[in-house]
């Protein structure tokens, strides 16, 4: 169990609706869907493969359209059973895609700008998407346990998912995170261990701890069930272009930590195109880094294939993984679409942090403020066309994330009467 | 402008939707659609009274059906123009509503325990359903500042409401609130004004400046737009039984501040049982407070129709009101629906918090812990049904009272390798 390669594959008699098998990247290997997360033959990363032949466009968009407010509506296009909705699982999605025109006018964006704000999520960030797939994967694979490496959000997700499923949890953090990620981490139940050294150690330990018998009958959602988990960020496109009538953007920037979620995004937006759901179009997907952990926008700009490691040195600790997994896929997707990889320093992700809570009362986590900031560094250098459709996601929570604002507080403190007030100088 | 009475009304052009005119809960004098809260007659409180009279049930139904995943779905019930939708707003509703089997196998509920989990809301508090109707009262009256005296919860959802809608926006919070609403209520760009003093001092506080030149041109929502606040929260009445297939629930559950959201669950149930589109069959309402500010309690327990203020002490701060407006009111519901007030400890409080992080994956606040708490207590004294369908509230966010669950943390810290974690005891 929890092989790192093939070998130990699963009956075929695992439901996971479309799902037909796990097909690698970089070879085109198929094996059976199995808790594997790395190709027998190349070593390359291992994805899904789908059967959708038998899809009408127009039944699928209708039984879409019909089905729940969350993930589960694309239940179709996903790694899960067709009755996923029935067990206990939180149900993330569907979360607003926002118009937000005040922040258009301050960025001159004139071709309408939306913010996809995933702090609607249950645990306030994205994660709850791929955590939702991965435990339905564990639950076909007969797991009992979630577990996980996480720069905070998932750790929460994960905590949260196992507690409604009935699972155990045990997940692993840079001790050094922020304060409501860890609390919420916790407050789960499950065993919630914090690592002395940065994302990457942790990643390291957890790949370790999966070949050891200790790890034996664990689900590491980002690990050996990376090709279920992965496949939850596909839902953010699926909505993006329902909640736009199904339409593709013209441009859509996304953070960068792994890279899982902007190759996700482009996943989901070639299958809607391949399903006749949205119109062929090109589009442009931008990924946002902070500087000081952004070794996929310095490879962008260097016009390198490979991503060169970086130790992490950002206030954006959710995006701070200095050896992206995803990295050279994700290079792939910024030229091939025409997009861009950007990134921008602390101050101005705090700066787009309360830009965006000005303009249209959205407090977005660090991760926000990154491509937020990125979205108007890519305007202001004549990168992102302002005359065109562009999605801006916020995939976090800036209750998450207090520090990094933490300078923003009362205006005024004042006695509760009229003097004290005309004294403040606010009336 | 911003009287207290309704000597100066607005003329009758105002569109508000199916909201016809205010009317006096006391005496039942009407004055027309204004920023009044309190007859000229008597004094007593104002509320809005509707024309329902053209609605159709089984169209109603279908319209409400057919209508946005936020609380507009309920636009032809609540005092706001039919195109609201179309307005900068925040759009918040529609929460889940989420079947707790694991928690009601701890509490020995066989009848169905459900928790409305308002923490999906966009500032992650219930405040933005009351904050969204103030907001469009506010437009129509020509106000151009929000304001509020609030517990923690409401200065955020006004911060966010008006930076959305391009509204100044002003509010009152006492001096000493938790970290997480001090920064979330100051991040929107909008003054926030500490007061030292408790939430009593803050609301007299609010009350002289409504009658001040300084306060000119303001919209305190929860003062002199109390009428179209208040109602706010009959949607999660409405949510609640449409969620339940257009069924009323035989329990509820509510936590305790004013009182203002109790006694307008139980307006919203009647005016579904009104409207046809619920079986008129009896239900119960319970309130919750916790111990340290339990004034309505009390009072019921004592059988009193009056509440003596009290002065709060409690770690659940968002329902520390120790003089609240609508406790007689309360008493009331709670009595002629068969219900009850009961109180629970601080301790209880955070017990019900960790109780249900642990068996649902929902992260409340203390006013969730003070719901689940009382529900347990209720179920332990044989007053509440456990054979009855149930429904808790949780009306916040555990993220924004985070120093409660403060202990709550990492289970061990090791260093990234497997002997350090088989050390740990975790293997
Ligand atoms: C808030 C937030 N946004 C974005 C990401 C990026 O995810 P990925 O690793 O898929 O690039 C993360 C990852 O932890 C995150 O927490
Ligand atoms: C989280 C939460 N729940 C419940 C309440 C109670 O509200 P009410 O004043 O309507 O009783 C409040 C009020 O501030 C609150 O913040
Ligand atoms: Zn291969
Ligand atoms: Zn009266």
């Amino acid at each position: 169990m929890a092989v790192q390669t093939a070998a130990s594959t699963t009956d075929s008699t695992v439901d996971l609706g479309p799902a037909a098998a796990l097909s690698c990247r970089e070879c085109g290997h198929r094996v059976p869907l199995g808790p594997v997360f790395a190709c027998e033959e190349c070593f390359g990363p291992l994805e899904i493969a789908y059967d959708f032949s038998s899809y009408d466009t127009e039944e699928l968009r209708k039984r879409i359209e019909a089905g729940p407010a969350n993930i589960w509506r694309y239940a179709p296009l996903l790694p899960v059973p067709a009755d996923v909705a029935e067990k206990p699982n939180l149900n993330p999605g569907w979360t607003k895609l926002v118009k937000a025109d005040h922040l258009a006018r301050e960025l001159g964006v004139t071709g309408g700008l939306y913010v996809k704000d995933d702090s609607g999520n249950p645990t306030h960030s994205f994660k709850d998407r791929v955590v939702a797939q991965a435990l339905e994967a564990a639950r076909a694979f007969g797991f009992t346990t979630l577990s996980c490496s996480s720069t905070g959000n998932l750790a929460g997700a994960v905590g949260a998912a196992a507690a409604r499923a009935g699972f155990r949890s045990c997940v692993f953090i840079p001790h050094d995170l922020e304060q409501g990620k860890v609390v919420m981490a916790a407050i789960y139940g499950g065993d919630l261990v914090g690592i002395e050294g940065n994302y990457d150690d942790v990643n390291r330990f957890c790949s370790e701890l999966i070949g050891d018998p200790a790890g034996e009958g664990w689900g590491f959602v980002n690990v050996n069930l990376r090709p279920y988990y992965a496949e939850g960020s596909k839902t953010l496109a699926y909505e993006i272009c329902e909640q736009l009538g199904w339409r593709l953007p013209d441009q859509i920037v996304v953070p960068i930590a792994s890279g899982s979620q902007l190759t996700k995004i482009d996943k989901g937006l070639q299958e809607l195109i391949k399903l006749g759901l949205v119109e062929d179009r090109p589009y442009k997907i931008f990924g946002a880094q902070a500087e000081g952990c952004s070794p996929v926008s310095t490879a962008f700009k260097a016009g390198h294939d490979v991503v060169r490691p970086q130790k992490p040195n950002t206030i954006a600790k959710s995006l701070a993984i200095g050896n992206p997994a995803d990295g050279p896929y994700v290079l792939d997707i910024a030229r091939r679409t025409g997009g861009a990889v950007e990134d921008v320093t602390d101050e101005q992700v705090v700066d787009a942090i309360k830009l965006l809570a000005r303009t249209e009362g959205i407090f977005a986590e660090t991760a926000g403020g990154v491509t937020v900031g990125v979205t108007r560094k890519l305007i202001e250098n004549g990168v992102l066309d302002p005359t065109k459709t562009t999605v801006v996601l916020n995939t976090g929570d800036g209750l998450k994330t207090l520090d990094a604002v933490a300078g923003t507080g009362l205006t005024a403190t004042i006695r509760p009467n009229l003097d004290s007030f005309r004294e403040a100088g606010l009336a």
